[in-house]
């Protein structure tokens, strides 16, 4: 129902990961994300920056303080982070703690966008609407629903988010 | 946010256009809504219901009063319906007229889901978030964007629904 | 096992409908074929013209003397053609009676390229493999066979082509 | 042009390689040739067994072996079979001294099936016609070329087969 200016942090995870055909191994090369924004034909005043492409599994602490940074000093007060599963609610708990007086919403894919059956374009246009009506505070939109980062974790056995 | 159950009205559209092999023609054969929730994982307590399958041009306003009607039965208050774009601000319209206490969110799709480069995977994923967290009202939810039912017009020339 | 340069001269057909986003139509832009090569890492030496985009039941006979002039003039031996499924055995008639000394292969599809479950990759692989390997002659490969000119028809009522 | 009956043998391969959305890793469940064959709408009198699903660099000497044994044994003369890229020389090369009286077509993909860019269904389409029409011998059919089996190696940095 905003308006206003939303930015989307990439950094990397299962929504960008790609199949390297010598190889045969998953890699991050381009993000994907603005192809996505582009197929959902989506019209909202969203500016994408990648931050870093990278498997959650590899997150640090370093990592973390920089996408905080990233967060704090973006113009916009409305943030959609794409993310790696894995590790998705040790950043929320982190952005938890540092960020106020934004929204931010953190969000991700279990299948890769680049394969047919992902779920990221689902989870992408849920994040994007949940950022623009939520209050200030930092969240995971995962699988239609959305969890305050201090309300939920990782099902690893069913690789879904959920309720503590 | 809510844990509320909410219900899927499906009324046909793009979404759910198929294409007939044998005589080369798009038509409406089941709904793919249900296919979609599984490929987005979608894990909210949705109850899809198909009340109708056809293209909204064919939409009279006997439909929209039965529509209208499962709306006021419906025992949940969140209601998502995926409707065709060419008469959803009608559609919206009279909802927006006759439905009190509940928030109702119509969506749809530029592109059917069976062609790989479709817009609904992204514009179920928002819908299904905007009716989670708006205030009661009818609301259409495209391109990422969302709009009360009497700020909205669809712009046909260029395929897309702007704030009026 | 030839490395002789081929010819692919699409007229359209299935193969190459699109989903107009504006009128809910399906119609003919540009030809999906030499995306379907890409895609297929065809590493043949094949020269792609697109002579018409038409849905094969508009094609005339003047269309069909103009598509066997283009086989005759063609520096190639080994041709295919990509056409649509209606009329497809009249104009393998056409050319069956029009054309020596070459190898010609039409083929086509059901479903469009842009959906994403289209017989068009299968059948355009199978159609350069046939055509590399054929004597002269016209052929129809479609479904993963392929029939002499006069032996050949299409079931309407089952969507394929069977032997006469 | 043949109506016989055609055998498919599946060893694994890119082809058929999965996404594991629990610990996002590619790997091997069941064979996705017979849905391969069903979208390419194929009425080839084929039957497909799975030998093996693994990856081709895992494959040893004596799995080449019970696949040479598997095709002399197979009632059909005409066989294709299912192979990663990697080593599919090597294993053309074991059948091509040890099978006699049989036309044998190795093909795979650069990339899985389940990714909608796949190069899988060009290469089936096209294994199978050159099965029908190819004098007896073993070969390889990729990237719409298709080669003697003693003529013919993997380009590694390339990604593609090319004549020796």
């Amino acid at each position: 129902m905003t308006s206003e200016p939303i930015r989307v942090f990439v950094t990397g995870g299962t929504f960008d990961k790609a199949y390297n055909e010598l190889n045969g191994q998953l890699f991050f090369q381009d993000t994907h994300v603005p192809e996505m924004l582009r197929l959902g034909r989506c019209l909202l005043d969203a500016h994408v920056s990648a931050l870093m492409m990278i498997d959650s599994l590899e997150m640090t602490e370093d990592d973390r303080r920089a996408i905080a940074a990233e967060c704090r000093n973006a113009s916009e007060t409305r943030i959609v982070i794409t993310h790696g599963t894995d590790t998705m609610v040790e950043t929320a708990t982190h952005l938890g703690r540092e960020i106020q007086g934004k929204t931010v919403v953190l969000t991700g894919a279990m299948i890769p966008y680049k394969f047919g059956s992902s779920d990221g374009m689902f989870n992408l246009g849920s994040a994007l609407a949940f950022v623009q009506t939520l209050p200030q505070g930092v969240y995971i939109a995962m699988n239609g629903r959305c969890f305050a980062w201090n309300r939920v974790r990782k099902n690893k056995e069913k690789g879904i988010f959920e309720a503590v």
